[in-house]
């Protein structure tokens, strides 16, 4: 589908990436069910090369990190091209999560010193690294409720805790890692961001968490990872002691919005192998699987679905662009329910329509259910985002949930000490 | 929301008609349940002569015919305002359907004289007008299959047939009559749109068809209505004979933008009483409905639905602005299904969160969804356009389902005549 | 479908309770669209005559009130055929809501007294009655809420307060009341169920209030009622004082089990025309559109709903017969919810399957539908009966929310309070 | 919940199956994420002593296979408490898929010879079989398209071709194979079943094939197989040639039966994951998961949907038991796609109550629905159930879609003849 939003400047990136996907990368997905994920990565990484040679490396970047300068509007469309080779795209572009939200976070916010050590070559693609935020005991919707501390001694942080969801640790240079460093501040102000080498002594991956019965290896896993006594030089904290939650929310800003512009390349892409098989798949003599109306539902349903999702990730993009994106936090929490519902439908219509096949990893759809049925729990479950984005509406209404809770919050404190008193 | 879609041209226009929509239209809905609204006529034709005094009557029309010449997408967005008083906003400013419809027509094929005579009166808002096409023993999603009869004589066509759901008879000034003038040309060209004023001898509304309990009046009606023997000037036809088939696709498609506009600010409507009854409804000592979480989800679904709904009409419409319906159809196939389902989910959900108050006329609720339950049906069912929408997109796949049923029509055909002579 | 619970006594009353409906009843339907309900009364209740007559009436009554002494699984199956005809059955079988729920309750807990003088007409279907309970005011969801007053003067109860949805107070000889007799005792033990014969001076029908488009008449109605000094004997009172809101609870626990089988047999109803419809129009020559696998989806769906919800039903109504209502709480809240949007949801194919057709009166479902909305929101909305279910599931898991409840009531109280003495 | 087909019968026995398998069982699922499913199949061996010594060992024999001689519908009960332990339940017991079907196919329809042979050790759990039928370049829909053939030569059949989705042929000592051996038949009589034993010449397991990222292995395993020219002795047919439609018909009623009630017994579990989760994860200070109303939604609609499930499955068992297979056919279609569905949406409610941790393998979440994914397909996918149960059900309102099927069938290889006649 032609939007408004497919500038001039950016057609032509669309088509160059465009072409280099459908010729590169998706023709790598013949073998996919023969090979492990990790297995195709030197595989990946020659094809980096060829993208550099190209000019399309790191299509993210601004003009003063020698990138194209693209609005998040635009990268958003490059995005979802990428996304058509689901496994491949973003990394052999160099603008794959982790690294590409880290790579924001440097950018804004790292000391020169953090810059020159860590964002250039994560930049150049020499590295990668990975975001250490989710606990196993605490639910990740709430980031202020942590147990991992970094306590100062002199000028280092000794930091303890165990992580999980760590996604790419694996094979990673170095973790920006959560960690409460002033655990009498405010709620909010409690945490900071802080750049651990992985070759910290006590930096451990315990595993490469089994996620749908897959660990992944390298880039394609999610590790759990204790740090035990990791010191590291209190110059490594990224914008400051107690700025982590707000950093935490400038980085979950546009990263939902990238999630969401994946998703709908994944999308297009289990729509695509959808068709395909309606229209060549023969279930009578003469007749093809296209043909029946089931089938018409699921595809009509999902056209739809796919654009109207891209049109409203690419307006809240546009936004972002335009005012910002603190005055666009109802939209993000918008699209990201709403897109990462959007996109599991189509998928498992896709799977439905290739009927055993779908279920194999014959093709690439039960593998991006594997890997994408979190889309609707990580960055915010569905059920928080809509929760905030409830809350947020009904306020202009005159009803403020949010300070109702937090007299309930108060009066569940005063509860708990009287019955702690009492049980003395 | 704001969009990208709101030009500069725009942005006075939605202030000062949505001004007029809060303090003027709006308010009428006080009595909405003691009064029938056919009542409300008289009050509306005043409140219309504040709108042409402020001038902002018919904002659908080009420049050309004295309008504001807006696009198609910026128009939308001024008829999502006009909705938020459901039953009135179009109606006072002079865009109501199916008039709007039959103004587009008429400037675009009509000739000088029925323009002179008929369009004229009908811009001006001194007449109102009805389109007459579905008739009841024919699906309605077939328009090539019609019974209505415009036989010629001399100069005179003779008109014979029933037709239902001409919206509006009640009180119009003439009819547009699709009727099968050229019953042996190709079934695309048998048809022809012919201008019959209502007091044609032979012109009967036989009753307003009572729809969900409501028969209705004047512009509030859809009537049963039979042609006999009526007689009218061969001039009367609109652009030709057999064009019929072809103006009805020139007429619905923006039609159906037209529609979905009003839907999305009808849900807006809805949206916004279901937020003002759970902000202020008490439902134990000091707890509001809109602390509940069943009605924040409603709320989220809502709001992410009507915006993603919003974004993908106004591209569409900007799309039909920069390269013509034509190339579209699948776009307006999609819309036209698509937000009459979010719409009248939105509309559910704001009934619900009412309790036994939203299943009465208290409110505007439940009279919207009686008028718009059909918003699923008429101007195609879900059915046809998701059907339409998914062979157009497999077509481009190989797979040429139209052709197949053409061949297979013919088959029918050849059996039927084997079984005619075999019956002989 | 057959099913386990088709008792050998209740099978032939079956066979003649459907041939009655079949023969009598539905041939009423045809001229539908042309009468108002209210004006079929007079017809309805000759076809009561034959009922009684044939020794059908009141089956639901038990064997010591000269009824058939049918369990309450058995009678679901009666209703369920009964509501074949959505608006005759249950009025002409003498089984109707809200005299059916009054029945059982006065059978139950009325004095000899009250019994004469108003339980043996109505059981007779001389006279009707009503049930005078949820307040606008007040959400209908927590009838421990309820501002209507019943004072003690001498050995008279002065009623004073503002009733809604009292259904069928249209020429009903006496409501039954619940107002507050003692508002210090604990709120589930303030209020009383008191008869209020509606000749009693200051028993006011403000208005028969308009639902879906239709403020309807008689037996097909619900009123406001307001009660301004309304004085009735002490004895009056149902079962004694303080007692309303227990009686509330054994009243509205089968309530739910008749509503669910009514809406079953409406569902069929429903699915029957739907069925009809699909197999006997024509959309291209030759093909019905029962053909097109969109309307196959709806059949079976619509067919596999029913029967699973029949299932529930009945195994719930049976469970009440053989280990009692108190054992099956969540059952019923259960069936509440999920049978009420299972047959909103054939109900809404029905009418989408007959096209335009469907939205007008012209058959039975829209009517059915404006009727019947409320399914999803009296006798306690969806979101109600899902939490109360949940909440009692939760306990067995430990998790005893109502407890947290009452601790979150305490503490609000107490808040309020001091505020009140800080602004002292 | 308790239900009217629990009979005084196979009270104790659910007592007993539901004690062993919560106490030998479920412990088994803790290691669960460490361990190859294979890698537990000598444990579960050990257990299946323990059941043969309670007595307990194949309770879906028949009294005269020295069996119970359970109903069907009493069957069902018990299979819905194995599969509470889902991975490990049935095939303790006894009672799996393939072979539960195998050995009600041998037993109703094989010789004596096959039966001393291959039924009694198969029912010793001896050995175990597989079943044979699914080809990839078939849609697995329509038996009656398959190109493996069986050509008799002499007193053998040479087999050759390719099947998928052969479950648990690994480690298997026979497989029922479907295949062609009368070309020239009607199409239903074309394909027989035939009994190849594993270690015949040409039999080869070409893969266990990866289904959502697990190739599984011995009986928890789905293998591609081809066969060339594998020689059986023609008395290896079951019931004769020709009957290999039939046969399928015979043995995947009942199937469908069990896995319906498999499947409810996987929903339970997930759902008693689900409560347990919301009871006791703090999402904040003092407040747990369960208390949000988002998940006491999903608590309640997974609650309806399990019990209504279970009653339309018994009922249907029920009806299987009394009146016969042949009598039930739509309730079985019903069932089919109904309870799937039904199950599938419990289960993914399940994995998002349970957040990140729900996407990984240390709950049993994620491998239910990785094997079981495919509930929608197997067996008949969802959409050709719905269309059967469609089409059976307007046959009876006189609109034979069938019949039109096959004359457009007819049409259709009349106009492939012509293209060949006028080709030439």
């Amino acid at each position: 589908m032609d939007t408004i939003f497919t500038t001039e400047r950016v057609k032509p990136l669309l088509a160059r990436v465009r072409e280099f996907v459908e010729t590169q990368l998706i023709p790598l997905e013949d073998g996919f069910s023969h090979n492990k994920l990790g297995d195709l990565i030197p595989i990946l990484d020659q094809k980096r090369q060829q993208v550099k040679a190209a000019g399309l490396w790191g299509l993210h970047l601004s003009a003063e990190e020698q990138g194209h300068g693209l609005t998040l509007c635009e990268f958003g469309q490059i995005s979802e091209v990428l996304a058509y080779a689901p496994f491949f795209g973003h990394y052999v572009f160099g603008c794959q999560a982790p690294d590409i939200g880290n790579t924001e976070l440097l950018n804004k916010f790292a000391s020169d010193e953090l810059k020159e050590c860590y964002l250039k070559p994560l930049m150049a693609g020499d590295i990668r690294s990975c975001f250490s935020m989710t606990e196993p005991e605490f639910a990740g919707s709430n980031p202020t409720r942590m147990a991992t501390l970094a306590v100062r001694e002199g000028d280092e942080y000794v930091i303890n805790g165990r992580k999980w969801f760590t996604s790419s640790a694996d094979g990673a240079a170095f973790a920006v890692v959560m960690a409460v460093t002033n655990p009498d501040a405010a709620p909010h102000q409690r945490a900071s961001m802080i750049i651990v080498p992985t070759d910290t002594p006590g930096f451990t991956i315990e595993r490469n968490i089994p996620v749908f019965g897959e660990a992944g290896e390298g880039w394609f896993s999610h590790s759990e990872v204790t740090y035990t006594n990791c010191r590291v030089p209190i110059s490594n904290v990224i914008a400051g002691e107690g700025m982590g939650f707000r950093l935490a929310q400038e980085r979950l800003g546009p990263g939902r919005v990238h999630h969401c512009m994946r998703w709908i390349g994944n999308a297009e892409k289990a729509l695509d192998l959808l068709c395909k098989r309606a229209a060549t798949r023969e279930i009578e003599d003469g007749v093809m699987l296209g043909e029946k109306q089931f089938i018409q539902d699921f595809i009509s349903e999902s056209r739809a679905e796919i654009d109207a999702c891209r049109l409203y990730v690419l307006n809240t993009a546009y936004m972002i662009d335009t005012v910002g994106v603190s005055n666009v936090r109802e939209a993000v929490s918008g699209i990201k329910f709403y897109v990462a519902n959007a996109f599991l439908r189509v998928l498992d219509r896709a799977i439905q329509v290739h009927g055993a096949l779908g279920v194999t990893d014959d093709t690439v759809l039960s593998a991006m259910y594997r890997h994408e049925r979190g889309a609707r729990i990580w960055d915010g479950a569905d059920e928080v985002h809509k929760q905030n984005l409830a809350i947020s509406i009904l306020k202009k209404y005159g009803l403020d949930i949010k300070q109702k809770a937090k007299e309930l919050r108060q009066f569940r404190q005063m509860m708990a000490a009287e019955k702690t008193i009492g049980a003395e």
